[in-house]
């Protein structure tokens, strides 16, 4: 019933608005100055703020300002299906360092943790990590936030109800908080992307599957069971192709990385696109990416692909738009990069279909953020938490 | 980013608790001895609460009692398409009177709140409302909640932008808030039925038309424009009947209480069902209520007008469900008094389409407060807002 403590609103504040002076930031949270003298007083006791100089004078005395530590670390987490990212963020979010290497997810747990922990050992051996204070963890399917473990995730065999953030607390000895891909790379949008100013907004991944993160009144918006944004398997043709959930017809079974690259096979063997015959002839194997290929080269079938692709996310997107009526959308995850013939279709389908008064000044575009959102989310998370 | 005042917590613990001795409440809002006394004591010079004498000791001297001034009152008004409900509550939101009339919301404003005021002065001349604290309204179509007004509502012409909230503010000399019915409907569940422990939670209306509230963390959630929720034109058939809001297909186009009465018109002209043709004879006009009265007397064509709507109905909500993951669905609305084979229909769908993490006990069940929810949500309404 009440919101973030004093301590949390006060650290926020310097994490996302730099170095303040104690009259400013007494001014921001409506605080007498004795109050807010002990209060910072606390928060570097705790070793999470310390002193930054003098501002200038507004009048008088020059104020002492304050900052977050700045030996503070976290570090951003991201896992895809073929990935991993790992970020070093200083206590304001700063990325330090990046890096990132190829995986396979459904090694399990143990490997591509193993290869987390690995790669937190190498920042630290290189002097980037002379502490850690929190890890945030993104992982490719469905997540109990408050457990921390995946629950029943399809592309992630061997991970369901694996103790993740246990396993990681103990390793690293530091707090961490897991969430799927999507919440994380909404909260990096919502961070440092466009959705800066968005109270309400929805952050689309087109990936391999296709999901959802939702902001509301600018907190993620997890639901019931932690499974909300599950998108990828809404109905979109009664009759439409089997999905791997067990059902007919779903989203993600119809247009997706890997319902894309499953069309391109179709439409390369068949010949109906010579373009892409010559690429499997090629490869002997076809992704999303050679869709996109195909399309700037020209090719009218690969058009075709994803525009009726594009279609049926602006139809399922319509309807969220009448029922959630967002003040963003913002489109993600590799097959986004496909730009603007996509980009169109979905947006032609969701400005038809939806009410006037849901549509007047809904922004639908793309990321720009691409991988960074993912790993800067992740570091937002964990933030939130040392930050309360 | 900041939750309710120390007032509005406590008035809104008195509001749903009863009368509390001031430790209690200190327990409650986690405050000082001394300054809950101040708060309470400020609160008693506003009017708004009272002693009530003094509780059973808790060993020592028995503590004082307060609650909720008993003179406070509110109205809480719920406008159909076709009837208008009035209630008078008192601060703690218990209904004395409640009244009701029949009239046409296409009859506009001036007319409809012409009634409203008529009611009110009618219950003040009954000695129900010796003061007016606040007045509450839900209206039957998308309203702006910030400015107090209808905005373009389809079935109530006249009435776009019209200044309700204004308007009435002026003619009662009291605070007054203005939202759709199904917003209101919602916050009544809450208050009073089935959804009291829940915290997010939908309340959707089959009626007239087809609209759904939302609630997340125990608040309504209104959108970016104020138009969440409006679920009847979700596309369900693609090449489906043409809608009044000008696209094809739309939910309440394909199911609701107007499509209904369409459907039995249709069936009752071509003999396919007799006992609606017997009806349609008998009366020269059908409604929802003639296909309930078929269903019941067994009619087999009755029996799939309701299932396939139940299905339409379902499917829109398998995707909300899968988006949105509620911890309860609430039915209401007119139709909804179809009852055990339309929520049997409604439910296969949302089971069969929804992923197990999200239905994991979720239950989806027919409102048992009928027209009160309306009423009573519009009451709790003025009174977060008096109670601030």
């Amino acid at each position: 019933m009440s919101g973030p403590s004093t301590h949390a609103r006060l650290l926020r504040l310097l994490r996302d608005r730099g170095p303040q002076s104690r009259a400013e930031l007494g001014d921001l949270v409506e605080l007498s100055r004795t109050r807010i003298g002990a209060e910072l007083d606390r928060l570097t006791e705790l070793g999470l703020i310390e002193e930054a100089g003098l501002a200038e004078s507004r009048g008088g005395r020059r104020p002492a300002v304050v900052r977050i530590n700045s030996g503070l670390r976290f570090a951003g987490v991201n896992v895809g299906a073929t990935s991993v990212d790992v970020a070093v963020t200083d206590g304001e979010l700063h990325v330090l360092e990046h890096i990132a290497e190829e995986i396979d997810v459904r090694e399990g747990p143990d490997h591509v943790l193993g290869r987390v922990t690995y790669l937190i050992g190498k920042l630290r051996d290189q002097g980037h990590l002379p502490q850690l204070h929190g890890l945030g963890i993104g992982l490719p399917g469905p997540v109990s936030f408050r457990d921390g473990v995946p629950y029943a995730p399809p592309i992630m065999p061997g991970w369901d109800q694996f103790p993740v953030r246990d396993n990681l607390t103990r390793e690293l000895g530091c707090p961490v908080l897991v969430d799927n891909d999507v919440n994380v790379m909404a909260l990096g949008e919502q961070h440092v992307g466009v959705a800066r100013t968005s109270e309400d907004f929805l952050f689309v991944k087109i990936g391999t599957g296709v999901g959802c993160g939702i902001v509301v009144n600018g907190e993620v918006y997890r639901g019931a069971n932690g499974s909300a944004g599950d998108i990828g398997h809404i109905q979109v043709e009664e009759d439409g192709p089997a999905c791997g959930c067990g059902n007919l017809g779903c989203l993600e079974a119809l247009f997706s990385g890997a319902a894309l690259a499953r069309a391109a096979l179709a439409v390369a063997s068949s010949g109906e696109s010579p373009f892409l015959a010559v690429r499997l002839q090629e490869r002997g194997i076809l992704a999303a990416t050679d869709v996109a290929d195909a399309l700037a080269a020209g090719d009218p079938v690969a058009g075709r692909l994803v525009r009726e692709g594009g279609r049926r996310v602006g139809l399922v997107l319509a309807g969220l738009v009448s029922f959630f009526n967002p003040d963003l959308i913002v489109i993600g995850g590799g097959v986004a990069r496909i730009g603007h013939v996509l980009l169109a279709e979905i947006r032609s389908a969701v400005y038809r279909r939806s009410l006037p008064l849901a549509t007047n000044n809904l922004p639908l575009v793309v990321s720009e953020l691409g991988e960074t959102s993912g790993v800067i989310g992740a570091a937002r998370m964990i933030s939130d938490l040392v930050y309360r």
